[in-house]
């Protein structure tokens, strides 16, 4: 992805990107139910690699299976480019886990910008504490054999109710994770800074004590004004 | 698939499928939460062809796709063989229609064995009428553009929290769907006719007053004789 | 119980049975969310007799279990006094069935007054066609091994969230069933089958035209006079 | 309501409907998760009056409030004009009734075109067996007092997560009811209306054998031809 | 508000108030689900401020609907008087936010005494590191026009499944919100201070060894009497 | 219990004991949707002692229940043995609480290694400052008796949807408690501690830029060969 747009999109919140996706009539596009694990402070960025499980069938899920050399789970891990980050559908089923401690952490070594499922971590304590950002909706003990088999990789999946693209650029920040689609990133990147830009005028305005009727939006020519004075003392 | 199979399932319960498949280790191999349309009083049996849905982004979903004849859930009704079952994997989502009567009709004029979906049909009335078995959840009229985008054919899915597995063998009954592996369902439509040999004598003594400990299962040998002796004068 | 009591709670609803608990400050015992297999036109009536089931250890849920007479399930069903109604704590969970048509079927020829399951029946089709009203929350055809271990006879319970004790009368009509606390049961059915005197009244009345403000309930002399003058016309 | 679009729309189906309106940026018009009881035949249509109940406080809730003339719910019944559909925001929440049949039967005889809720009714069988057309999401008999307090009539609600505002067009039939807003509804009617033709011709074209490809929709100018060719002989 | 109450209810618990209310009565006053952002070490007290939202309908919901100084939520920030609680139903839906750091920020320079959605809040990391106390039920990005139109100011709604009128006061701890009748508030309080009391000599007698029977409840005349002595030691 | 596992079972994860169990086919274990309160850095580690509730029938339960000596709830906490784990079948239902902190601290000074509730306690804030470990769903201030009645102590129970026998041994890390049936404790025990000790060898190696393959699981002889020489330094 392009660099630029990657330091961008570490800068603003996934709500704000949010509101720039509505405007192009994108409205879900945010993976719903999933938190990080021990927020970094810093945004997740990155393009999405992705991997697909589907209800595990007994037979075929031994923990014999782990030795398969070819596992998708186990290939998932070990092929997810740099940089990108590792989207799993789990089918918003977290009564079993999607991954642990040991294949978090590789994926960290190899350079993985970060790692999302719809289900659960197992060692989520331990994974909390890696640099690598990463996002479930709760702690899952048990092994993904119990209810999950890793199927596919790199298909088009969903997560979290969201549509998830490989190659489609992953943002996470403290609150949520968002799905950018991919031939919009550099141009969603840039609305979404310039639109912080302005929220921090506002949120300044407002600890001052002002209104928000005509400030946010902005509706007055008086603070379309203000708001450039402002910008200019901030070299924005 | 082997007729003589297919011939079997048809006259024997998915419960008693379900007992089959629990013998051999599988637990979870019906789909969860589907119903008939306006049951026909007949099984639907044949070999699973599946269509994915992912979650809908909108940009990809407006009404003109469908004029694109490519379109996978076009695709799908016009390529699911003949004697077939067309197996959706709409992520558990009723809240838009899987299907409508035009694509059902379609799919039964061209020799299909029926359709199911872990979502809901719009026309499910008409649908109802049709001769072709279907099961859903419930009647959902909004188009699945909705929330819905038909990603994939005939790859593994999950429906109703049962995983599919293409050229797997569906079987329906006024109750419920069961999917059994390919590889096995030869010796399980043997044994679960086997059983409900069974289960017809045992009924027939429960109906008479015979009570069910020793009986049901079997655990007496004067029982085992007397259904023996009763198996002839039935010639089964 | 009482046979006047049986008699008069076999001609009232549930819903006139409610609200005679609701004036008593019992909020809580209608069992939420089952529903007849093949409503057969009458009330199902009795005390309860209780099975409790806990969650399935696999260790001890093979099929074999079925084979000892003493597994609780076959017993609640080979014990459960005639006239009562067998009321099953599934813990909400459907995905497997509480029992089968063998089971019901045998449960009817002991004389069974119904039975009701939070949970789903296998065989559900075959069970809407026998005699002995049952209710449950939707057709489940893998055998209750698969989640369900029957571990108690005749205890306290919950059923659909409502509280069951041994005894309580059980009351199912074509929508819904209630739990009418033993130790009430005779007073409750008196009071509900006056209510249902004077409801009798209000219908037919709002069908030739009336308005139910002053009606529904009664608040006015005159209507009054009107319902006494009616009633004695039905020597009810 | 405009007298014409009334007659379209008993003509039309809710999934025809949904369409038109998905055309019109509109995706969340249905209300989910409510079914008819005892389907009639034909379809509702009226514009809706409302509804709004609340989570009931029990020192407001006895029994005893029903003998106030003022009450809401009494008096949406009483007041609902005729030709109008009762639109009832319950919360989504079914485990108390949002009314019963002698409230339904008032409505039925003051001329109401039908009735909807997001809860449940009680004496359900019998609304069932009445001539209004009545939806919900399962029976229930608990009096409403239990968990709902009718507190405000005729503003906009939301009903099965549908925005409903007094006025819109509600239409339902044997799978769905949808809400059309007041303004569009006369073209919305005959928009349906045309598209209601063309699937009637596919209908006849699949069912004659032809494949769903060009026809559904139509992006061939020979069906088009034979469209209007067949149009002719129906005099439609 | 009286101000005596409410810094009695600055130092009781929800737990304790919850109690009390349930001896009069009232069982469903606690809002379901929410729990604080950052909980600040000081309960949320004050009178009730309502917004109520609905389904969004997609062609009154773009972004250029907040240019209107009437728009309800902007409105309602900036009326809510200092002092209270600003309480929203959003429907218990949380796929999109019921409002953000702006807004929030704003209510809070205002003086607004807390705010409380059974939704979830755009921007949580920010809000909960703000003085005013917030309560939500998880974060979520997408902005409210997503799924949520704000429709009416101080109406009674529900919340959490518990009924807010206008007025009622609201207290939250580091556990949960509660709603407390506004004719019982300073009756409540007072009860709720002497229990507080009661439980705090409770807690030190349980540390110091003792068991809970005779002691919690007080069924003792001994334990009593070493309650008022110790009471008198901390002039409570 | 046998001292030398308790003392293992102090140093593995819930995630190595469900493996373990895995392997004996024993899949559903582990609690579902419990957490720490205040995670205290150790695992909890006891046999279990049980309470199980049902429904709350309104008339048994006022708060006047709890004057009553006899009272299951309290009975539980006053009988429950030292170094056990108290674990309460709240039937998923967390809108009132299991038990708060005067009964969790009475526990915890009777010496009991900790306490587990499907459901949620009121004092959360409170008991998560205790020593003793505390699993819950989330707070919850309402009494137990608004929907929960203790019924019966040690009784075989479910507890988010796991099986539990009194006895049994209970383990919480810091994400998830699970159910060790009490006769294969010990060997599960030992098994863990071995696995482990391979699972540290790998994390080591994977930071060291080892990949999975071979490594997890162990496919390799020089891997193989290189674990035993690490372990002898480990002196494990």
């Amino acid at each position: 992805m392009n660099e630029a747009t990657r330091e961008m999109l570490m800068e603003v919140s996934v709500a704000t990107l949010a509101t720039a996706l509505f405007k192009r009539g994108l409205r879900h596009q945010v993976i719903q139910g999933v938190k990080p694990l021990g927020w970094k402070g810093r945004n997740m960025v990155g393009p999405a690699f992705t991997l697909r499980y589907i209800p595990a069938r007994e037979d075929r899920n031994s923990l014999t299976v782990f030795r398969n050399p070819e596992h998708p789970q186990r290939v998932a891990i070990e092929t997810c480019p740099a940089g990108h980050v590792l989207v799993m559908d789990s089918r918003k089923q977290a009564d079993a886990a999607s991954a642990g401690d040991i294949l978090v952490t590789r994926l960290m070594m190899r350079g993985g910008a970060g790692v999302v499922t719809d289900g659960g971590f197992r060692d989520a304590a331990t994974i909390a504490g890696l640099e690598m950002p990463a996002y479930h909706t709760r702690p899952s003990s048990p092994t993904n054999l119990t209810n999950n088999e890793a199927i596919a990789i790199n298909e088009p999946i969903g997560c979290g109710d969201a549509p998830v693209f490989p190659g489609d650029i992953i943002v996470g920040d403290a609150d949520c994770v968002i799905v950018i689609p991919a031939g919009i990133a550099d141009e969603v990147a840039a609305e979404a800074t310039e639109m912080t830009v302005y929220e921090d005028f506002v949120v300044e305005q407002v600890k001052g004590g002002a209104g928000i009727i005509g400030l946010y939006p902005c509706t007055k020519d008086e603070t379309r004004e203000a708001f450039e004075a402002w910008r200019k003392t901030q070299n924005r």
